[in-house]
C-alpha cells in the first residue's frame, strides 16, 4: 500500500507525468517551526542537472497545503505537494507492446488489466521519491538537531576510488549506458533503546522502505554481508564504557533490532538504470518474437546520484517513526 | 511489535526459558488440510544436533490450539504451541553487570528499565524463530504446491566451496568461537502481480521479516550488492516470451516491487554467533571497566546452519501474504 | 490517525480554513470508470443552503489529483482535493480564552499545546466531512450498481413526522438554537458474508467510521436500543428461505457481525451543532469566572439535514473495505 | 481480523469447544506488578451460575504463558490461555441443515463453505469474551489506579426498575425464553487530551470493540440517541472553571472525539440471547421449508448479566490504547 509507519505515517500519490506528486504525514507532533524553505536543500540534493544525472529539470518547489498554521505543524496531517511541470508524454502506447526490460511496464499492465498509466513510468517512476525526500525534512526535524547525518556514494560501477566516478560515469553516457553504485548512510546521535522487537527492528524498518524505493537492489547494516565472512570473535563489539559505546561497530549500531546508541551504518546497492539509450533486444508482444529497442526520452545514466539524500530520507523516517513508538 | 502481516497476519511470543513459543496465525484460509505432522519436516531443519548446533535439544512438538476442526483449518485463528521444556536457567544474573558484546543484553535492559527477562536471552532468542518456521509451513500450503523452494548455504566464512564447510565450522569450534555464512533462498511458480507499490513491495515485505531475524544483516535479490558493480545493459534482464520469462535474472523475479514471474531470488548474511566460548574483553558496570568475560552455556558454533529454514520459511511468509492481498 | 481501512484505505487531511480539503485513496482496483461529474450529485446533497443549513456557499468542486487515466482508475492512490474559497477568518484569536461549549476549542488547545488551527475549528471542521463524501462515491462504484441505499432522517428535535420538520428548524432558527436528528441508512443488495470477526464485524466497521463524524452521538443497528427491550422470540430474525432471507429484520442484516443478505439497516443520532446564536455561559480562561459568550459566524441550524450523506457515504466505505477484504 | 490496537495490541483465538480461548498482548508497558490472581474479580462478574445465567460452569483459570518475569511484566508479548473443560458437543451437525435463527451459524458456514468449527458456536461464542476480560484487566494497569468504573445494568427487557430486574428474567426463563438488557458503564479520572482524530476517536474506538461483541446492536456516549432530540442550548455542557469541567455532561466525556477530562459515559444495548429454549420455525435446508426448531443445550436467559464487564473490560482497552498512544 502507499501508506507507511505508525506514529509517523507517510501516505504517498501521484505520477510521474500526472499532476502531482504529494505527501500527506501523519503524526506529526504540533508545534515544530516548519516552511517552505526548509525543504529545500535535501530537495536540491535529489535534483538532477550535475553530470550523470537526467536533463529533465523540475522546479520541484513543495506546497504545504495541510498541517501549518503561523509556521507551526498543528498536530493535523501535514501535506506537501509538488506539480509536474516539465513533462513530455511521448508514445508511451508502444511500451504496451514493447516493453522495457526491467521496468515495471510489463508487471504494471499484468497487475492492472492495462489501466495503469504508462506515461513516464506513471506511480513506478522514482519521481515519487520527492514525497519521501520531503517526508524525511519533517523527520528530522522531530529526531531532532542532535543528530547528524553523513551520506556518501562509496562505489560507482564496482569502484571504491572517488576519484574514478566521474570517468566511469562519463564512459557509461557515452556507451549510452547507465551504471550502479552503493550509498552509505552514517547517523550519529541515536539514542538506545529504539527498535521494537519482533518484526519492528530497526532493521527491518529502514530496509522495508530502501527496498520500496526503486533501484535499490541490496541493504546491509554495519558489517554487513562482510559479517557472513567473520568469526564470532573478529565480529563482536566489545562494550567499552557505561554509556554502552563498542570499541568497534561491526553491528551498525544495532543489536537485537534495537539501536545500541553508537553509530547507525546502512547501505544501499543502488541498481543501474534501467532506462538506458542504447539498443536493446526484447520480447515484442505484437510481433511475438524478440526484437530491438530504442528507448527515448531523458534517463539518469547514474540514478545512485540522486539517490544518496533518498537513502538518508527513508532512514531518518524509519527512525522517527520508531522514535516516537519507544 | 509482535504482529506482522495483512492478509496472512502472524502474531508470536514466548521466551527462550518461558513456558512457550507460539504463534498465532489469523487469515488463514477455510478448508486448508493440516495436521500437526505436517510441520515436522521443515522444524527438523531447524533443529540442533548437527556439527556446529547448540547441544541444546528441544522435542519441538507443535500443539494446534485453536484453528482446527475435523482435519481442515476453519477460518479463525490458526494458534500453534511449543513448550520449553529443556531449559537451564543458569545465573544470568551477572548478565546484567557485565553484559555480552553484540547481544540484546544490555539495550533489553535499557528499553525495558531492567524488567527484561534475561534467560537465554528471553524475547531476543533465536528460539522463538520456531514460530516464524511452523508460520512458514502454513504460509506454504497457502502458496500451493506448484510452488518449489530452493535453500541452500551458500557460504560460510567467507568460502563459498561446500566440501570445506565442515572444516571451518570444525575449526571455528574448536577455537571456542563461532562463524558467519551466507544462505540463499530460490523459489519458483510464483505467479507475476504480487506486490503491492509504493510501500509493500515484494522486496521490502520480505526484508522486513529477515531482519527480524536475529543474525541477519544483509538482505539482497537477485544480483543484488553485484547490481551495483554492473552497466544497465548488463544487468537489465531481456523478456524473451509472452510469458515475460527472462534470459537473465538479475532482478531476483522483481521488478518495480512486483514478482514478474521468474525466480524469486533472495540472499541473507548471516553473523557469526554472538555467544561464542572464548574469553571476551567486555564493559562491566559493576566494576567500570573492561573485564574478561566467559560465556557459559550451549551455543551454535554456526548459526548459518539452522537460520536456512527460517529464510525460507519468512520468505513463503511475505509471499503468502502479498498472494492473499493481489 | 487520518487514515482507515485496508484494502479500501482512505488518508483524509485539511482544515475548515486552509488551504484544502482532501483524500487519497488507497486500494482502489483498476478499471473503475471515473470523473469529477460522478462526484457531484452526493457533494450536492452534503451543500448548504437550504433552510436550517449554514449561509456559508463553496463550490465544492472535487479536483482528481492522482491515480486516474484516460478516465480510468489506475490502481494507483486516487487523490481529490477542494480547495477552499469562502472562507472569513475572523476573530478566532477569542476561542483560545473563552472556548465554545461543546466544541473541540479546548481539547484540542489542550492537546496540541495551543499550536492548533483554531479558524473555523481547524482539522475538526465538519468540512472535512466533504472528504468521506468523496470517498463515499468511489465506494459505492466499487459495491457496484446492484447496491441500493435509501437514507433518510427520521427524527428532528424528537419528532418523528415528517411533515413537523421544517417547522422544528425554523422555530429553532428563531430562537438563534440549533436541533439534533436522526439518519436512517438502509443498504441493499449486499450479500451474505462480508465482515471480519473477532474485531471487524461489519457493526464495528461502520460504527468506527461513524463516530469519527463529527456530532455523530448514538449508532445502533436493526432494533438497535429497541433489541434490548425484547424476548428471544420476538427479536429472533426466522430465516425463511433458502437465500438465507428472514422474515423480520431486527438484526439488520448482520448477525455474528457478518451480513446475512438482508437489507442492512443502521441508525445515527446527530446532536444540535454546538455552535448557537443565543447568548451562553461559560468559563473564561482570561477572566478565570463563567462569562456570556455570543459566537459569531454562519452556522446549520440542524446540521442532520447535511448529514444524512455523510451515513450514507462511510456505510459504504466500511461495507466497501470488507467487501475487498472478504 | 482478531488482533486490534495499535499500542496496546490485542489477538485473540479460540472456539468455544476447542482446546483453550486465549490472548496475546503486544505493547504492554515493562514492569507492571502482574499475577493470575489479579485476574480473578472481573472473570468472576463474568461467570455463569447467577440466576439468568447459563448452567455450563468452567473454571476459567486464567494461565500466563509468556510476557512475565518475577511476578513484573516484561515488554515482550504477555499471554494468557483458558482451557476449555466443561464442553458437551452435541449433535452440531444438525445445524447445517436446520441453522438457529439470529445466530452465525448460517453465515459462518457460507463465509468458510462448511469449513467453520460449529461446536457450540465456534469461534462466534460468547466464550471468546473471556480473552477481553483479561485484557481488560491488564489494560485497567496501565490506566492506572487513579481511574475508577462504575458499570451497571440500567434496563432489562425495556424495564429500568431494578428491583424488577430478577423477576423478568424469571418470567423469562420460565418461558423458555431470554431477555435483552442495556450496560452503562461510567469512567472517571481520564485526563483531557485522549482520542486521535479524525479517524480514532475515543467513540471510534469503543464502539469498535463493543460492536466486536456479540450481542451488541447499540452504542451511545453521553445522552447518546437523547442528543438527537434536545436544542444546542439544552445540550450544550458549559465549561465551569479551568480544569475543564462542564456542569452538565452531555457529551459523556468526550467533544471532537477527544477526552474532555469529565466522565467518560458509554451505554450498549444487548440483544437477547438468540439460543431459547422455546420452539421456532425457521428454515430447515434439508427439507427446503420452514419447520419446527428446538435448541438443546445450556444457555443464558439474560446475557447482559455477564455482558456488564465485558463492556467495561472494552472500554477500558480502548482507553488504555489511547492513553499509550496520547
Amino acid at each position: 500500500m502507499n501508506s507507511w509507519g505508525e506514529k509517523f505515517r507517510i501516505t504517498l500519490w501521484g505520477e510521474s507525468h500526472g499532476k502531482q506528486v504529494g505527501v500527506s504525514i501523519d503524526g506529526v507532533p504540533a508545534g515544530i517551526e516548519l516552511q517552505e524553505e526548509d525543504f529545500l536543500t535535501d530537495l536540491a540534493r535529489r535534483k538532477s542537472g550535475a553530470a550523470g544525472t537526467t536533463p529533465r529539470q523540475e522546479s520541484d518547489m513543495p506546497h504545504i497545503v495541510s498541517g501549518i498554521y503561523n509556521g507551526y505543524t498543528t498536530g493535523a496531517p501535514l501535506t506537501i505537494e509538488f506539480y509536474n511541470e516539465n513533462t513530455r508524454s511521448g508514445d508511451y502506447k508502444s511500451l504496451e507492446t514493447h516493453p522495457r526490460p526491467s521496468h515495471a511496464d510489463l508487471v504494471a499492465r499484468q497487475k492492472w488489466n492495462g489501466y495503469n498509466d504508462p506515461r513516464g513510468g506513471g506511480h513506478f517512476s522514482g519521481r515519487i521519491t520527492l514525497a519521501l525526500v520531503a517526508a524525511g525534512v519533517v523527520a528530522k526535524k522531530i529526531l531532532g538537531s542532535g543528530i547528524t547525518y553523513s551520506t556518501d556514494i562509496i562505489a560507482i560501477g564496482g569502484s571504491h576510488r572517488k576519484e574514478e566516478f566521474a570517468e566511469i560515469i562519463e564512459r557509461a553516457r557515452q556507451a549510452q549506458d547507465s551504471v550502479g553504485g552503493v550509498v552509505e548512510c552514517r547517523i550519529n546521535g541515536i539514542k538506545a533503546g529504539i527498535g521494537e522487537p519482533f518484526f519492528d527492528s530497526v532493521e527491518s524498518q529502514i530496509a522495508h522502505l530502501l527496498f520500496a524505493v526503486p533501484a535499490v537492489k541490496g541493504v546491509e547494516f554495519g558489517a554487513g554481508f562482510k559479517a557472513a565472512e567473520m568469526m564470532g570473535s573478529q565480529h563482536n563489539d566489545p562494550i567499552c564504557d557505561a554509556e554502552g559505546h563498542t570499541s568497534t561497530n561491526n553491528a551498525g549500531g544495532i543489536v537485537g533490532g534495537i539501536s545500541n546508541g553508537n553509530e547507525i551504518v546502512v547501505r544501499a546497492a543502488i541498481k543501474p538504470t534501467a532506462s538506458i539509450s542504447a539498443e536493446q533486444e526484447t520480447f515484442n508482444f505484437e510481433s511475438g518474437t524478440m526484437e530491438p529497442l530504442v528507448i527515448k526520452g531523458r534517463h539518469d545514466v547514474c540514478i545512485t546520484l540522486r539517490a544518496a539524500v533518498v537513502v538518508e530520507a527513508v532512514a531518518a523516517i524509519a527512525l522517527a517513526d520508531l522514535a516516537l513508538r519507544a
